[in-house]
């Protein structure tokens, strides 16, 4: 099956480039209400359901025992752009569990938000885990092994309960049993779990709403959502989709990028769950189109609606700042 | 007209993202050898024509003028990563024709060879326009028009008679008018034509062997050639595409990427030109996509054929080095 294009990015008067894409917006009793393309294909959704496995960290009942904080939750559910108070605030999760840098098991990177990066060599410094982008959802799976009383070595195996714990979250909240043939490595090497659009806009319909959940995910789902609307920038940081939107919107929307192009995300006053996959993985046209699909759900009046249009249209400058071109929806993303 | 998928990346066992596009081969003269999904439509070929753009510099007497040597010649077609000696290289062509970084017209960025960004930052220094992966290229332009007895200021403009010539030769190579509106910005502000991948492949099929071209053209695009295939460092830089595969296969090829996915190359020997564009515009997926089709072409002894398979089926690793899938060309392009 071929899926349409749904963002094109045009340069002069031609389309220089375009992305294919699927799109599943799901309602919390699991019926659909808009799919575009392939919606039943199992895709990886890599750190877009980064939230979702933090249900493990609240379940095991580390808020209590660790006394986490709103930006920490916020971190254990980011991709984030290693900014200094990110690193900060991944520090002081790590030692609530008595564990330091040295407990993160994936390699370091510089971090992703340049003027850190450069900031950070003018000053000395190196690269490390804790400038990772995955670094607070580590935090938050160390955070979970302590509180689940189990040994946290080797933490980001297929076979550690924290790890069983997350594919059972993920099963529960999707409607569909993931096989080990779906399972791949991430990038912060924890394993990532294929599984349909259809499944994952299903999971954070439910993940927004509460419905059909016990109530004690529920609640925690909520606690999740509400410490990501309060800071949103420890979800991602300086200039960012995820933190832009979530900051002009509030708890009306929760939104998070997975790497390849995929997004996710849950409006609770609509009762909606959605998902969307680039075919190309290109987090240029992740970007766009989920702009487009949430702002199709919101009033027309919401005030919140401009931070979407800037991301759904975004004007292509070259390095003088010159405009070159634009990315825009088609029309399959916008009629059907 | 949907063109296929061309490259497919693997994480575990199932396909994450994929690659679709459109690849030209054509012989010097005119004829098809190969093609692939959709070659007539036009496509911007960005940088993957500077050494086209360059024979401009050599048509203008500027190697006689200024005394370019083979690296200047090098960087005149290059998209180089801004490491230190391109940037020693791109200051001496500049200073042959009277001229520094001021006369550069297009924004700075940080270099993009991200060890030679942290030195600079470690080293107190800034992002410049010299090192923009362009400033070679303008500098060419540069010293066409000093040597062409024109003004330089505003070298960039479409008007500007060494742009015109740009123009004029890439008509007269690819064997296709231009039309206005065929016309883009590109990012460091010169104006981009748009050409099909069929032009495409028959200009870099003459560009190879001269075959169909004036005496004093063919003579500068083999010294342009020659130029490339001695200093194949000085057209990207360290550990990346173009330059590795030309150090391997030295005079055997000439290769430039483009932005936005394109590939453009020569093979002499073959009497070949190939062209190719990726849809969605990913450099991963061009790059693997050009290293297959050129293999395609060569001898199968040829030592230097080690250098593409890496590049046509790489592994793709975490941030541990932990082999998590890889890119492969799909049956469409190893078998059409």
């Amino acid at each position: 099956m071929h899926n349409p294009v749904v963002i094109e990015a045009l340069r002069g008067a031609l389309v220089e480039s375009q992305h294919r894409g699927a799109v599943a917006v799901f309602d919390a009793e699991g019926a659909r209400v808009l799919t575009i393309g392939d919606v039943d294909r199992p895709i990886y959704p890599r750190s877009a359901v980064k939230a979702l496995r933090a249900l493990v960290l609240m379940e095991a009942g580390a808020v209590e025992r660790f006394g986490l904080q709103k930006e920490e939750l916020a971190l254990a559910c980011a991709s984030h752009g290693g900014e200094p108070d990110h690193i900060a605030g991944v520090v002081a999760m790590l030692a609530r569990a008595g564990l330091d840098e040295g407990a993160l098991l994936y390699g370091k990177h510089w971090p992703l938000h340049q003027p850190s990066a450069l900031a950070l060599a003018r000053s000395g410094g190196t690269a490390s885990a804790l400038h990772n982008n995955c670094s607070g959802k580590h935090a938050g799976f160390l955070c979970a092994a302590c509180a689940m009383g189990c040994d946290p070595t080797n933490y980001v195996d297929p076979s550690h309960p924290v790890q069983q714990a997350v594919k059972a979250v993920l099963e529960a909240l999707g409607g569909e049993a993931i096989p080990d043939a779906h399972r791949g490595v991430d990038g912060c090497s924890v394993p990532t779990f294929a599984m349909s659009l259809t499944a994952l806009a299903r999971a954070f319909a439910r993940f927004g709403t509460g419905h059909g959940l016990p109530r004690e995910r529920a609640a925690a789902a909520r606690s999740l959502r509400a410490a990501c609307a309060a800071r949103p920038w420890h979800v991602a940081g300086t200039g960012r989709f995820c933190t832009e939107v979530m900051t002009s919107l509030r708890s009306r929307v929760f939104v998070k990028a997975g790497a390849e192009g995929v997004y996710c995300a849950a409006l609770p006053e609509q009762g909606l769950g959605l998902a969307l996959k680039i075919d190309d993985g290109a987090s240029r046209a992740a970007e766009a189109a989920i702009a487009t699909v949430i702002a199709r759900f919101l009033p027309r009046d919401d005030a919140g609606r401009a931070a979407l249009e800037g991301f759904a249209r975004p004007v292509l400058r070259n390095w003088n700042r010159t405009p070159i071109g634009a990315l825009k929806p088609s029309p399959a993303l916008l009629c059907c």
